[in-house]
């Protein structure tokens, strides 16, 4: 941590400072310069988590040096995590496709497209049963029961099941009906939630907030792994911008940033960062391109009847189609698909 | 509704969409444009949020016109909501001051800063138990603990209490020790939380997201007052933008606009706004003169100890300064305070 | 500056950067931390501004310390700049109102709002003859003619005229006709034209960029100041965010920020920052409490026939009230109107 | 053009707005709605744009139908637009690589550069003779001196160039020693310069502003091209959001959004939009993966001695690299490079 001094701090100011650090056992190394003097904070600065310096009369600025968290990083391990879901792996070689309906709606539409995505070379089934709706006027899923109904399509097709938990009460459920929580994009920061489904080892997919900066977001991963839980997958789904043409501003500059500060795997959502049936083949080319581990595409087989998020989805043919280009941009970057 | 279909749209298209309405019972008034076919939706449009009626085919763009809340509309209640807190009115002419800690830390630091608060002028007391921490090796508030530090506050000083919830379960102390929960920035679209402290009559101040627009903010009010819960106040305290001089961006705009569109009282937090507490000042009197039904302001005896956001505190003394202050704002624009 | 080193850097990478920063003949004071290595550079930083030390191998992260502006910091000129416009002071204690249209249309027109504005108690009026308009095709201003208006209005009235320039090769023109030339959002980063008005000692009002940061806002003061101009005033007109609900979101916390870290006057204009006039009073007694030193404010007899921005226009009337209503809360802060 | 009248509206307030459309040449199709009145605009509504309907007594909102743009847009011409720079073609099959320095430097250097950009298979030279730069204090660029070094350049290896222009002033150097203009973010809306360009049909690579929506883009393409130029390529670099981990935030929505809305070329450039060389690989590759016809890269020879920039330039070894990467992305999405 770097402690800036306003020119006209007193040596007072200083010592006040460094009596200060002394205390919380850290040494100071003091730089005298022309306009301003400098203390350069050595020792573990996330003592000073809860110290606010800044207030301290004199201080201009502290800018902390070491980043604030420690499992989540590359420097704590530099191998990649990978992920075993049954017999899959997420954050290996193999780039991995997540697909199927924003919400689940009924068991035979739920089931028909979990066959398609399975057909197609999907992976692993996504699903919405509870859904967290802008108004309380918008269908909520089915809860409980659309679990049951991913559960049903894992059992007839054999792909695990992803689908969103809103609530650390439902966790017993979803440890017993899901194969991956995930967190959504409004609950980056639920942190009961997450400390609730970092007690587990069940695969966690944590989405990244709609205006969580990357760092904020692997915070939010470190709360999860901090209690335990190291299997966590992180997902970038679009940031909330000025722009309004699509629904949220795709960030694929995180993925290569993602990978390079943290050994997680990344996901990427191009259904939701757009909400646009018709700019998700493109994006979903580019984030393979920019590095992703894995991508969480919605795929409805009746867009025109989704109860949610009709504008987002592509049907099943257009699916197959998008999962063969996939394939190509994937060994064009040395990848399978 | 409006729906605008595409130059290159079939009459099939066209009937496609009418014929889709008719079955949910909505009439369709046609015009004919020269470059384009436009269909207003006659009735209420509430019955097609969860019609995707966008991907249908020949459909260019779907634009609601009716505001797609109801309870929290000034439409809907044309008098201002008035909030009881014992002999306390929220939303009446008499602008209120919560202020306290940002965390609540030692039970005679509380007790002391409460009685500085009630001696300037302050009247509810504000404190935090359970804090949602960016970090999870930040203090995270002592709990239970705190709510009773805030109880023994309130019986020396009879000042109501403030304070925030973090989880669901949490409801039935909060219901015991608190007269007001908070719903804070990070929680504003974690819904099972909103449908909770809905389901009952104790006032709840609902923080503005931290990435919300005015009318996402209204629909989360919207949720907890479609479960039955009269009695809650709006809290503006700052959006993420671009600008990293101050923690966020104090949108004092929505003050008005809020008022405007909804009868219920709009409080504005400076202090989180700006996470500097020489920026306090001169925003809670751009509040009041903004139109503010009142103001939620950190004050710490000692902030250079505050476990938690000590920078934007401000000290009991300054406090007493600005509560005179506002008081010339407040006459000015022919309020109490 | 602080340069901090990658955990792994060697002292081969420190010497490297140590001996460039002696060629540039400034001092390096290192920190040997348990886990990093940091150097304080001590002298006038910016002689670094053109070398990208964050490339040398080893390096983490550069931090500067000294702000990158002189001539417009508080730190340079601690009391406020006033700013002489015949007999009007801008900055001193009077708060001063500019008004008038969004563009200039007819001469009766702008003549008649003059005298509105004048006998209200604006003492500055506002007038477009060059419009920047977003489409092509929106009416771009009378030019020249609109110039003339404006000075046919002033000798009527006496009110002092400000309006915005685009071109550097009108600065002739703007000399003579007006009495303040106004830079617009567009062009605070019109290095060229900055430099043009930078030339002369002709008051410039220099509007933020709509997604500009206080900091390179002051850069372009700096920009004007560092040609020789002194007489320049920042304007605080909102920001580009997520928000659509207004067309911009104001930045109430720039005003005392600007003002503590600078000794220009800041402006600000509550007409373009939300583009509804029914938010103006509000927004403009708003600006006031937060220290604002004046209001630039669009005023049109007819907005309906307004050929610019009519939405944000308030009517005469209006106005007059809102003068009155801003008086008092100048009162309240200290001031005069 | 939609317009919304509120549930109050009288009908008096309806004639009105009727009236006005009339005399505008406008016909208006009446829905009386259970709630609101609506009305269709039928004919040109761009005979709308100066006209502040939503300041008419009764009225709640104005919706603009048809794109405010024509020349740009894909209705208006179905076919890419392909623009011929020597035998280059930029808009066809084969993607096109602009790479050099941010800034020229020296002769030696620049020529040095652009034999090791043409020898990795780039076909552009790109170099900045004039620069933009935040503060007064850095490098303004060598000028006109610069401009000859980009023509000694090209004489040497056959590249053209493509520079930034920043006067209007300066239009005439440019037109005789630049290939392509280009016109700088900040510049996205400097009117006049636009129309400067537009006057002559020197092809013109226009970058999208900081906080510029797609649309405002096109309308700043339109601006160009309304003047009768119609070599206008779209240049993505990279918006500004809350995200500070990289300068900007690059948009790869924008380049299939833009592809389907508009005929014109769609560049992308990854060197500035993330300020970080690191990320310069990854996303030049996901641009190509996202649709994009060309992109726009810093090389630079020795980027610790780059006067402008280092931080976000690669070397010539890893641009070759790169370019066989990049090979392998086009062919994957079935173009060449």
């Amino acid at each position: 941590m770097i402690i800036v001094f306003k020119p006209q701090a007193t040596e007072e100011d200083i010592d006040h400072v460094t009596d200060r650090l002394r205390e919380l056992g850290l040494k100071s190394q003091i730089s005298q310069g022309e306009e301003r003097t400098i203390i350069g904070v050595i020792g573990d600065e996330r003592l000073l988590d809860n110290q606010p310096l800044s207030v301290f009369p004199g201080v201009e600025s502290v800018t902390p040096i070491m980043a604030p968290w420690k499992l989540v990083s590359r420097e704590f391990q530099k191998q990649n995590t990978v992920i075993d879901i049954g017999n899959i792996q997420i954050g290996g070689n193999r780039i991995v496709v997540m697909a199927g309906p924003c919400a689940v709606e009924k068991l035979e539409i739920t089931v028909g497209i979990a066959k398609e995505v399975k057909a197609a070379g999907g992976c692993i089934l996504r699903g919405g049963a509870y859904k967290p709706r802008t108004s309380p006027y918008s269908f909520q899923g089915l809860g409980r029961e659309g679990l049951d109904f991913l559960a049903e399509a894992k059992k007839q097709t054999g792909l695990p099941v992803v689908s969103e938990i809103l609530d650390p009460r439902d966790t017993d459920i979803f440890l017993e009906k899901a194969d991956i929580i995930q967190i959504g994009a409004r609950n980056m920061q639920n942190f009961e939630l997450l400390k609730e489904v970092g007690a587990y080892d069940k695969p966690v997919l944590l989405k990244r907030g709609m205006s969580a900066t990357v760092k904020e977001f692997l915070l939010s991963a470190e709360y999860i792994m901090s209690r335990g839980n190291r299997n966590v997958m992180l997902c970038e789904r679009g940031i909330r911008t000025f722009e309004t043409h699509y629904r949220n501003t795709l960030d694929l500059s995180a993925v290569p940033a993602l990978k390079e500060m943290s050994h997680l795997p990344v996901i990427v959502d191009p259904s939701h960062a757009t909400g646009k049936w018709n700019l998700v083949a493109p994006l979903a080319k580019a984030a393979i391109a920019a590095g992703a581990d894995g991508l969480l595409i919605e795929v409805h087989s009746n867009p025109e009847c989704a109860l949610c998020d009709g504008e987002e989805s592509i049907k099943p043919k257009r699916f197959k189609e998008l999962m063969i280009d996939l394939k190509k941009i994937a060994e064009a970057v040395g990848r399978d698909l």
